[in-house]
């Protein structure tokens, strides 16, 4: 098996040790003020940055802080609503659908968990659709937080087209992340959070960042040939590659029922593209999450001591040479205790479009002497 | 890309339609006998012959009538309950616990999901976890069952060990099926219907039966070295293989924490194996079922429409020369289509095992001479 890390992919690129690490609170401060500088109210600006500081603890650096910049054009090109007004409708005892009014899917992914939980809470399950958003970042951050409240939650949206389907030639479903997080006892969550694509789109665009080359078997260029060149990759195959990609298209289809068919919102091949030209447009995503109560299924006890013996079970399984069995989760929470001690690492590209943001908004770039 | 097909892996064997080909009635008669004739009661029998053809009908032969001999022999050797006093526990508005009496999770699956949809009536989604259950065959048969009455749904379960963690050497979790079906307007559903595994074990067996290599990169051996040799294969990857399987353990593990943690019931590596050679003891299967209502969350015209739009643009999507593009279910509807009139084909094998069951019974064996 190769060096790719367990639930996400890669582990952080073996050079970002000797990046410039920067403390987890002062780039908390940076994001936060430059989204306010740029238009966000208070909650948006709150729920951007937890996802976008949050996700870079964990080292999904893909899904981090480098999106600052583009979520900083998406504001203030129009495509994102700064000051939206979100509006939920409870639909059932346990279903209900959030107007998240064109604004930060991160303050409504965050929203639609908090009303999961509401509903879950009376009924022992809480679905929540959530109508005219935009990109959530990683769809590990709401699944999170409805595990780190003890609750079960699913997460699911599509994005624009970006993968084939299987014998497909051209891009039709989004990268289509899923992500499914549970409590365990005295530990941080149990967190599956993929792509069901072979590899995220923003992992892409990080290693043409880096002038990294793509593993074998991810992405096709425009003619839809294989390739390992960042900087060609025009689309990307499904989890499963050449050979099982049935699976990743089966999931990646999943993902659009419950994002689009149950909201009514647009389908991936019918979104405006992530990366623009356009950035005044509203893009229309949808989203979906699901939270379950343990206490609705089973004993609390029961739940705890059987999470408990699953995952010390899974851990002490034998290993190839040089590795260990990681659960779902582990690898995040190594890289979470490193970097809230050591920083986190910011690449050359990142730092550079920092500091354009720093010069734009009167800000010290993150990293500077004091 | 490779022939294997969408959602389910190959095609029906390209001999098959070589095989003696029997009428789905004489098959469902005969499935029936046998199982009477074993000692299942009337629900039971019911349940497994509607699964077991079902599965054989939608060309998912790994899962579908080839088990018959299987089960005849837990169930006469005193692992199987045939006479089982289903016992179901509402929980809250949204979620329930059925208890098998270690019946056949076939008739568990079914009723599950018939709870699962009384739930979602009132509520709009319903779970409910089994406890106390064993293999129920092909996920898709519940999933399916729920989306021909009108409902979104979810069924997964666990399995005993054969699939490698990722970075693993030893089998750890079961193969893990996941199934997810949708109603569609005017059409067969929405069905994706797989398992975590980079094939299912039971094609493994059906390989071994008929003599056929496996694909390369799915199966290790005793050793823990990749093997094309279905009769060595000791384990298998997760989906994603070598380099991805990070991803398919993900979903393995969360079919663990859904049917196990949250049932109470055994993890995959706790199981007593399904092979056998114990067929007296219980296995304490879990499994974990949820049924959403359409309506629940959006209007149902909209979602009908929702529904074909997708659909009809992901199949004009331009396909590699020599395919079309499909939707999940599309090559099982279409089997279904071809079998309904051709009849369901046996290989040599089932064809020798099903003759046995004959003579055991004293009933014809289904193509005899009428």
């Amino acid at each position: 098996m190769n060096q790719e890390n367990h639930s996400r992919g890669p582990a952080p690129d073996s050079d970002s040790r000797a990046y410039l690490h920067v403390p987890c609170e002062e780039i908390r401060s940076f994001v936060s003020s430059c989204l306010e500088k740029a238009g966000a109210d208070e909650p948006s600006t709150d729920a951007v940055t937890r996802s976008l500081v949050g996700a870079s603890v964990r080292g999904v650096d893909s899904h981090g802080i480098r999106l600052l910049p583009h979520y900083v054009k998406a504001l203030t090109g129009g495509r994102i609503n700064g000051t939206p007004s979100l509006n939920f409708t409870r639909l059932s005892n346990s279903t209900g659908r959030l107007d998240a009014d064109d604004g930060f899917g991160h303050l409504a992914g965050y929203r639609a968990i908090e009303e999961g939980i509401r509903l879950a809470d009376k009924s022992g399950l809480g679905a929540v659709t959530v109508i005219n958003s935009s990109h959530f970042g990683a769809a590990g951050s709401y699944a999170l937080a409805a595990a780190e409240s003890g609750y079960l939650a699913l997460a699911i949206s599509n994005s624009d087209k970006l993968v084939l389907p299987y014998d497909g030639v051209m891009p039709f479903h989004g990268t289509n992340p899923l992500s499914f997080a549970a409590p365990v006892p005295q530990s941080r969550p149990f967190l599956v959070d993929m792509a069901t694509s072979a590899i995220p789109l923003n992992r892409v665009l990080q290693y043409q960042a880096i002038n990294r080359p793509l593993p074998p078997h991810v992405a096709v260029d425009q003619n839809g040939c294989m390739t390992t060149d960042a900087g060609n990759a025009a689309a990307l195959l499904p989890v499963g590659g050449a050979d099982y990609g049935y699976k990743g298209a089966a999931l990646a289809a999943l993902c659009e029922v419950l994002s689009s068919a149950l909201s009514g919102m647009a389908f991936s091949h019918q979104l405006l593209s992530m990366a623009g030209p356009d950035y005044t447009s509203r893009r229309h995503l949808g989203h979906f999450f699901l939270v379950m109560k343990p206490a609705a299924f089973i004993e609390p006890e029961l739940y705890r001591e059987q999470m408990a013996a699953y995952l010390s079970d899974l851990r002490a399984q034998p290993a190839c040479p040089g590795t260990r069995i990681l659960a779902p989760g582990d690898r995040e929470w190594d890289e979470e205790t490193y970097r809230l001690d050591a920083g986190i690492p910011l690449d050359p590209a990142v730092r550079a479009e920092f500091s354009e943001l720093a010069s734009l908004y009167g800000l010290a770039p993150p990293g500077s002497p004091a």
